[in-house]
């Protein structure tokens, strides 16, 4: 075991603020590196010591992994914690990092190699008992081979061809009596498109949820599930809310998720913190997808329901302490939602909408925590990700976090630029959020930029459609309400004044 | 069961805006009340609507009971939540509102008014097996009886003249061989300053520790404990560092010390939230104090670990909805500290320096909560309690949540007035209080303005008193050395030296 005692960053903003907060609550000085678009970042001001890496484009500066090398032997640093994005999942640099003789905090290189690559990860979790979406293994392009294939994998699924990607030659089949001729056309397309007739089968999830398992795994082989997040709110196939825990899991499928999630820990000897992905259909069946080997961004959410640090954990895992609890010991407290604050414009396809934030006031009071590397007066780089803060709310119950979201986005005053805040309330505040069905096409089924600029209140509605209603009764039969469709309900009223 | 719809906060500051931020989560409408020297102040620009009462004196605004009533009237407010202090422990008040058909957020006025004398507190809680400091329950001057009881009792004892108080007419005795001098001297005194002769003996307890339990109660007469709170920091006989759970109290005892509560409780048929006092001796034996008959000023902490929002179950309950919770649901997670930012100066016996906020930045991340009434720039009135903040920090254990305090405190930035900031950090960080080993004596015991102002670091010390030990170690016999008793050793120099 080896005490870290001085700790780099290899990250920018409130990732790079959120983890040296924890090392200076755990006696570790700090050292920040910028680019020099972010000298006068929260995180730069922070830190113990910060050492500017160069000019504002990424692989001039938080991507030079040796020049932080290089850094940490200059300043006697003993720890790098690389955050997420940049060179947290990047298995030469941490390899590199312990070559210098430096604690990577993170797992063994071996286990980011291994669940980079899909291929390699689906080998890897061969031998423990993980569900994978059902599939054929291997590449066929023979059709009565295919068929009988695809009626035991069970309508609808998807072919791809074997030598696409990116959602290029893929082609959904709903029902057996289609089978034959789509087939047909996928393989002589994948052998126009990309020269080999080859396909996979798969199932095709019509309504996936997107939900995951934090897991902690330490130097000793020791490895717990933290519960899952349900990530599935995304916006231009990207989180932009997420929750735990999930509504729909139940204690049972949480169990069933953890112990998978610590299988495919285990098959890659994981420790450290990371993240199983699964994908889950409408029955609730849930598949592997991949495993992030760094820390979420989400991860608070899973802070907040288990009282656990998690950058705490992963600094006292990475110095070799064994973990100080066992998965018995782990229990849920609450709800917690996160919401993503990017600086993207919802009205304008959620491109980003950069700027200066004019006004900057954070939403105050029990229960809701903000994560932000950003002050008033400051400008939202155009060189990174556009996010300016995470919104966190905990309450006892699912109903109460959400209702304290509101109050916080409510509360929350950012002028000067565009922001997901107005649509975060109007997706949790939606039936199909708040009732739990939902899945990752939310935004698809139900968001157009009207509806965040409504011209009547929901009260004001209810006054005005209820008037309508009276009078149009009083007056019928009206001119008007003959010329159009429309009936002399409140609710038709409604819909007519939205 | 009647849904609160629209509700007056009968208060200001902090408290006005932390209830009325439940109330909004809770899709109730809010009313502030202010006095001129608050009208700019956040609880009144957080509010649907605010009505200025009068000039800043509190009772020519905050205390107009009456004014407040008739404001509700004007105003279509159905309840009152009278925060602390003020109209909170006013039961001629609580029974005006609900004559005026108005609910008041609290407890009945006949339970205020038990609860609110001591001598009807201890009767009615008589039939209940609740621990009181051993003593005579009758004024006796009788010499030879007296001695018979204070040997009963055991010693240490105090004799306080009945027609005393505050303090006057009051002996300790340390042993049985002192008791009748000091008993005659008590006996003659007091006949002398207040024409009584008569005395009471009780047990002294010479190093007293403050401990709460919180209760919540429904109206159908469920009453369970939401765990203690330990507030035995205090400066100028008033707590300044809180803290949930108490170091030194043994699942046993809480469980015995909740039951306690609860019987006192149930001795004034209370609903509501409310606090139960008790004075803790050495040897941890609990002897009750008093009941408040109202939100405490430090129910953050218990909110933290236990995850209830105290003043959304206030509001359910005067609502009429029982407890929604039963005791074997309630659990603590993790440990809470609270310490309280007030506009005093450490330096100068902690006596109020108001003034303005000219830098007002608050900590942030996670496991901190900050619960204010105050903006950068605003004037701190004199009218009022110069508090200007709570600063709360909730972590999983009690190590994790006094450095997450340190942090939080060293990152409370307040510039243009003096505060306890540093006097709190200075506490939480004593040998004693790390330890749990401290009571209400704290501050004459451990601290005077010098340590505030330490001229070297804690490593500075280290490094000069190993140089000093090995200079004169090479340079002895030293004159200097001679002629001073100090010996030459790192910790003898640290001494010096600080």
């Amino acid at each position: 075991m080896s005490k870290i005692k001085k700790l780099l960053v290899a990250n920018r903003g409130e990732i790079s603020l959120r983890i040296m907060r924890t090392a200076r609550e755990m006696g570790i000085a700090t050292v920040a590196v910028y680019s020099e678009a972010d000298r006068l970042s929260p995180h730069v001001l922070f830190a113990d010591e910060a050492v500017c890496l160069g000019p504002p484009a990424s692989n001039k500066s938080y991507l030079l992994g040796d020049k932080i090398i290089s850094v940490c032997q200059e300043l006697g640093v003993d720890a790098i914690h690389p955050g997420y994005g940049f060179l947290s999942e990047n298995a030469d640099f941490a390899r590199k990092v312990q070559q210098a003789g430096l604690i990577f905090i993170g797992p063994s290189p071996e286990a980011i190699e291994v669940m980079g690559s899909k291929l390699a990860a689906k080998q890897a979790v061969g031998k423990y008992d993980i569900p994978l979406v059902p599939g054929t293994e291997e590449a066929i392009s023979d059709i009565p081979v295919a068929k009988a294939r695809a009626s035991e994998i069970g309508y609808p699924i998807l072919i791809k061809a074997s030598a696409g990607g990116g959602g290029k030659g893929m082609r959904v089949v709903e029902n057996e009596g289609e089978f034959e001729e789509q087939m047909q056309r996928a393989v002589s397309e994948a052998q126009s498109s990309f020269g080999d007739s080859a396909v996979f089968i798969e199932k095709y999830i019509s309504s996936p949820r997107h939900i995951e398992i934090q897991v902690l795994g330490d130097q000793q082989g020791n490895i717990v599930y933290l519960f899952e997040r349900e990530c599935s709110i995304q916006r231009r196939h990207q989180k932009v809310i997420e929750e735990a825990p999930s509504a729909v899991v139940s204690p049972a499928m949480r169990k069933a998720m953890g112990e998978a999630a610590v299988g495919v820990a285990k098959a890659c000897s994981y420790y450290g913190a990371g993240t199983v992905e699964f994908i889950v259909d409408e029955q609730l069946n849930f598949f592997f997808l991949e495993m992030n080997t760094r820390l979420q961004v989400e991860h608070p959410v899973t802070e907040m329901i288990t009282g656990k640090d998690l950058v705490r954990e992963q600094i006292l895992i990475a110095e070799g302490n064994p973990l100080s609890f066992t998965q018995d010991e782990l229990k849920i407290n609450g709800h917690s939602l996160e919401v993503r604050v990017y600086a993207e414009d919802p009205r304008n396809n959620f491109l980003p909408d950069i700027g200066r934030l004019e006004t900057y006031k954070r939403p105050q009071g029990a229960g809701i925590r903000v994560d932000d590397g950003f002050e008033e007066g400051m400008d939202i780089p155009i060189y990174y990700d556009p996010m300016i803060a995470k919104l966190i709310t905990h309450a006892e119950n699912r109903n109460a976090a959400i209702e304290k979201m509101v109050r916080a986005i409510e509360d929350f005053k950012i002028v000067g630029i565009q922001t997901t805040l107005d649509f975060c309330k109007f997706a949790i505040t939606h039936e199909a959020f708040v009732s739990g069905a939902f899945d990752t096409k939310f935004v698809e089924n139900y968001f157009n930029p009207s509806v965040l600029d409504q011209k009547f209140t929901d009260s004001e509605l209810e006054v005005i459609s209820a008037l309508a209603v009276e009078f149009f009764t009083k007056n019928k039969p009206s001119g008007s309400l003959k010329n159009t469709s429309a009936d002399n309900t409140e609710s038709a009223w409604r819909n007519r004044l939205h």
